[in-house]
């Protein structure tokens, strides 16, 4: 199984070419312009620059989070996509100048790392744990491998080999190299993405080594912490041995782990890479563990496509553990969470994964960005009480509005990288078999046994659930096309030329087996009225309560449209659920309205023994991730009480 | 108005004697062994060996937080409270030889804090925001003041008198003082019962002086901070000055606070001394700010009587902000609470402090300690779910299962000295009226204007709500008798002799007059019966839920009177609550029992459009303040929804 590569997939106008030209026509510039501190009212950033101190080319000193040259590799990432889709050509020459400004700052081993090239130069590569010199360079590979694709240019892609020469001479289990890995997880994805690109094995046995190694006793953690004397880069003091390695799924080896744990976009980039690299090695030991996993985030993710439970850490808890105040649900973590199912579907063609990968995607990582493109969510709540997230430690961490900027500001990039490329989501080919996995207006060519098929789609989905997929090429014998029945749709029909399409199901996926000729229609229809979710009674944050779902798309309460206490408010289980045609921040949506009541005082007291007062009311729900665009700063919730 | 003080109240058998009998025979006993650390199990405390180390009798170094003494000082106070009422006579000897070693301890000026001696000696007193040696003196204070009345052994008073002089000499608004207050308040309130005692007019001056001299600018805590660099009593490192002092209630000067804010405890012991020391000085304007912030603590305080809605600064946030799940609730803060009302209360009657009184004592100091008095409760939850309070940081600092001491152990001294003297608490006289705030048997003799009035209380409140007084003497002229009525209570009745009293209600109080003579009987009747007690909408944690209010204990459900999963349970709203007799821990209770619904699963799904399955089932509860008493480890819940 292969996916449909960027290049053979050309986004048509639908839900996602708007957010596709956000990336390209706002968030590209504008995110440049933040790297370079030049927006009002953003913080700073500074990244650019750490860059151009290191390469000699201006004076000052380094400012940021030691990740911080990660944000840049995200950003030229994103517009390797841009590129490679055809557009923002007026980028490529800024891109080609931050390259040469890093080939001058890369020091003559390969290595290249502003945060300890200028701060600590003398600590190269001795803190794995904390300095996240690997981290940075798979985001730097995960762009030279987009960026040589987009353009043919090797620069950046010799600049990143060398470094990982580098790293392949000390660390590795051969004779005199140290037995490290990394403290986030990231290069291990990186590397099987390059592999992909350039086809060196060494490439591959690097990321696998990294994960095989991981977890292992004696500890690498542990061993490296005795030499640095504790030393740790964050405090810049000498700090006591960690507890356990759970944050960053090393308390055991890779294979052993049945529960996620940890900080959550770690725990994602390596189950991603755990799946790409089982899958490129055949190591089915790696898939297997993949598998276990999965059921277990299954119950660790929010309804919105949320993970990570807890902002200490920002990691996962336990299974059902899923508070609705004080969860953090990073954007980055639904991102990886992304990858990870893109990276299982590659394997094993199940519409669970392909589930979750779509609500991750257009619930919380669309929530991660404003319809303008220039604000930006890290934490995203399932309910705000703009007072309370100021006021209240334990919620301060989310938000009550988007941030122009984050001072660690690994988010907004990662939402441009997806987004510019979010082409490969879409589609994967295993011999004559076409997957369809994700809904989306779009020209493709799949390369199939029997030779290139050409098909277009158009559909608005998810505004609607007509799906229109047209032949644009004779295949030579019989090709299936498989497409995914979404997990909420509770109707699903498929029509071949205006008749009932002959279709067997499994796993989730609609086969449709036929000699398909240029001109060919496949009409599918997806049942999109809304429908109210339950949680399961072991998710105590949703006990008593639903939310509603139309489509892919949860829905939630905001207080503009609604009143102020949405606490207050409840959904009758009983009413019908209206749509009607809106718009939020200049995006078109579906807003839906149900019956409802309002609570309101007996009298003044605090405490009672009068009822409430219930007065009925209707409830106007929007799509979550469209959320605090526009208007007054206000309360919002995902899950309301059901009476 | 006087409280009648407690040697003239003698606890009969009622509901509160077991208490008394447990701090007695166990707690005192018990806390002295986890104070020398001879119980097996309970984390370290080494409070009276660093009393004996500052003595020179032992070697050794300092251990535990830098207000370790005051855990011996509010253990000391408890002592002398049973000593008063003739009890622990055995126990007066352990006294006077720890105050020996007190006595030995402290310098020839007068200064006795063992941290400040054993390990920063150069500090002394240059740190009053962090070092807690006034707040040590404080309790050290109210330990000798109620020894000496205890006993007429003044020891300890002269010790204490001596560091009082000390302070007096340094910190005032005199020339060449220093303009400085305490960083946790404590010692006002003693200076305050001191004087009662002593009356020497410099300690209520001082702790006025302590009052006024708060919050204003140029900023003492500022000052202070700049002249000693920046360090850190608690960190040994030079620290950036603190954004503002909300947490220290050292923000504003005190009588233009309106907000209750920051440290729980902090705020109580404040508020407390601003009313005691407002009635004693005359000094209205302090009253005022205690009548305004009163109105402000009703709004975040927990039905139980928990205050401090965030363990982050053991704080409170904002009004209604009073979450379920991260609650602090201290045990310490709600014994506070019981003081600032009691101090209220002697200045002007209003049921609505006595009413917060007795839910702070009778439900959250009560469940502070377990029924074989030898464990206790620091945080006291509205929701346990073990798992997550073992797995999830929001929810660590609260314990499914209380501890047998703390690190930091303020909490169990501080029940012991406030159910020790809870006689103090029942009564006040003002002219020829006795005020009865709280119900328990006693004997009691209030002196009155016309003379000394006996009479006895019996009651099995709030068990049932039936008191019976019962001269013991005559009245020279007409005395009132004024009842509190509860808020709690829907209907009660006042019978004289057998036949309707003549009552007055005024602020919450019925008010009997009657030329009483000996044997003359006051029948008095509150309706017990449960009650659903509803919630402020404004209060999000409580929406679309309900509790259980029995008199003035509030109920919860324990995961082994149910079943697991408590949030899987709500209410059946018209359901009948029945009450039955029953026991938890060894101590007599009221169980109630009502109709209700569990929750099951459609299926195995975490999210499903299927909803819950609904199954009728009695609910179980027991009062709040004896849950975790025996049996394993489990849930509770206080706020159930309601169907």
């Amino acid at each position: 199984m292969k996916q449909v590569p960027l290049k053979n997939v050309r986004l048509a106008e639908g839900y996602l070419s708007p957010y596709y030209r956000l990336v390209r026509d706002v968030m590209i510039p504008y995110q440049w312009e933040a790297m370079n501190d030049r927006v009002e009212g953003a913080v700073k950033s500074h990244c650019i620059d750490n860059i151009r101190i290191a390469a000699g080319q201006r004076e000052g000193e380094f400012y940021g989070f030691l990740f911080q040259d990660s944000d840049v590799a995200k950003w030229l990432e994103a517009l390797a996509y841009c590129v490679q889709n055809g557009d923002a050509a007026e980028f490529e020459a800024i891109a080609d100048g931050v390259i040469q400004t890093i080939k001058s700052a890369q020091q003559p081993d390969g290595y290249f790392n502003t945060y300890i090239q200028l701060t600590a130069p003398e600590r190269k590569l001795t803190n794995l744990y904390e300095a996240h010199e690997l981290y940075c360079l798979g985001h730097l590979a995960e762009a030279a491998a987009a960026y040589t694709q987009a353009t043919g240019k090797r620069e950046l892609l010799d600049i990143v080999l060398r470094f990982i020469d580098l790293i392949d001479s000390r660390f590795g289990s051969g004779e005199g190299k140290l037995r490290g890995y990394p403290g986030h997880q990231e290069i291990e994805l990186a590397l099987a993405r390059l592999y992909e690109v350039t086809n060196d094995g060494k490439l591959l046995r690097l990321g696998k080594y990294f994960l095989d190694e991981r977890g292992r006793e004696p500890h690498f953690f542990t061993q490296e912490w005795e030499k640095r004397g504790g030393l740790s880069e964050w405090t810049q003091r000498s700090e006591k041995l960690p507890a356990d390695y759970t944050y960053n799924q090393a308390h055991l080896p890779v294979r052993e782990q049945d529960k996620v744990v940890g900080h959550a976009v770690r725990a994602m980039y390596m189950y991603a890479a755990m799946a790409e690299i089982g899958r490129l090695s055949g190591d089915e030991s790696l898939l297997d563990a993949c598998r276990v996993l999965f059921e277990d985030l299954r119950r660790q993710t929010y309804v919105t496509g949320g993970i990570g439970s807890t902002n200490h850490g920002e990691a996962f808890t336990f299974a059902y553990d899923l508070p609705n105040e004080t969860n953090y649900s990073e954007t980055c973590a639904s991102i990886g969470l992304v990858f990870f199912m893109h990276a299982m579907l590659k394997t094993e063609v199940d519409a669970a994964c392909a589930d979750l990968m779509e609500n991750a995607l257009y619930n919380t990582v669309l929530a991660g960005v404003s319809t303008d493109g220039q604000s930006y969510f890290y934490v995203n709540p399932m309910e705000t009480v703009p007072e309370a997230n100021e006021r209240n430690p334990a919620r301060t961490h989310a938000k009550s509005r988007r941030q122009k900027w984050n001072a660690c500001a690994c988010c907004p990039p990662n939402i441009s990288r997806l987004l510019a490329s979010i082409g490969k989501y879409l589609y994967s080919v295993d011999g004559d078999t076409v997957y369809v996995h994700l809904y989306a207006a779009s020209d493709v060519t799949a390369d199939l046994k029997g030779g290139p098929f050409a098909f277009g789609v158009r559909t608005g989905y998810p505004l609607d659930g007509a799906v229109m997929l047209t032949a644009g090429s004779d295949v030579t014998d019989n090709a299936t096309l498989a497409f995914r029945v979404p997990g909420w749709c509770g109707d699903a029909s498929f029509k071949l030329n205006g008749k009932n399409a002959d279709v067997s199901v499994r796993k989730g996926y609609a086969y449709i087996t036929h000699k398909f000729v240029k001109g060919d229609v496949l009409e599918l229809s997806f049942d999109m009225r809304p429908r109210v979710v339950y949680a399961n009674p072991g998710l105590r944050a949703a006990a008593g309560k639903a939310c509603i779902r139309r489509g892919p798309l949860v829905y939630c309460l905001e207080e503009r449209d609604n009143i102020p206490n949405l606490h207050s408010l409840s959904l009758d289980a009983s009413a019908e659920i209206r749509e009607k045609p809106g718009s939020v921040g200049g995006m078109d949506c579906v807003v839906l309205t149900a019956g409802g009541f309002a609570e309101e005082s007996a009298d003044d007291s605090v405490y009672t023994h009068i009822p409430k007062k219930r007065a009925a009311r209707e409830l106007v729900f929007v799509p979550y991730h469209l959320w605090g665009n526009g208007g007054d700063l206000g309360e919002m919730i995902v899950w309301v009480r059901e009476r």
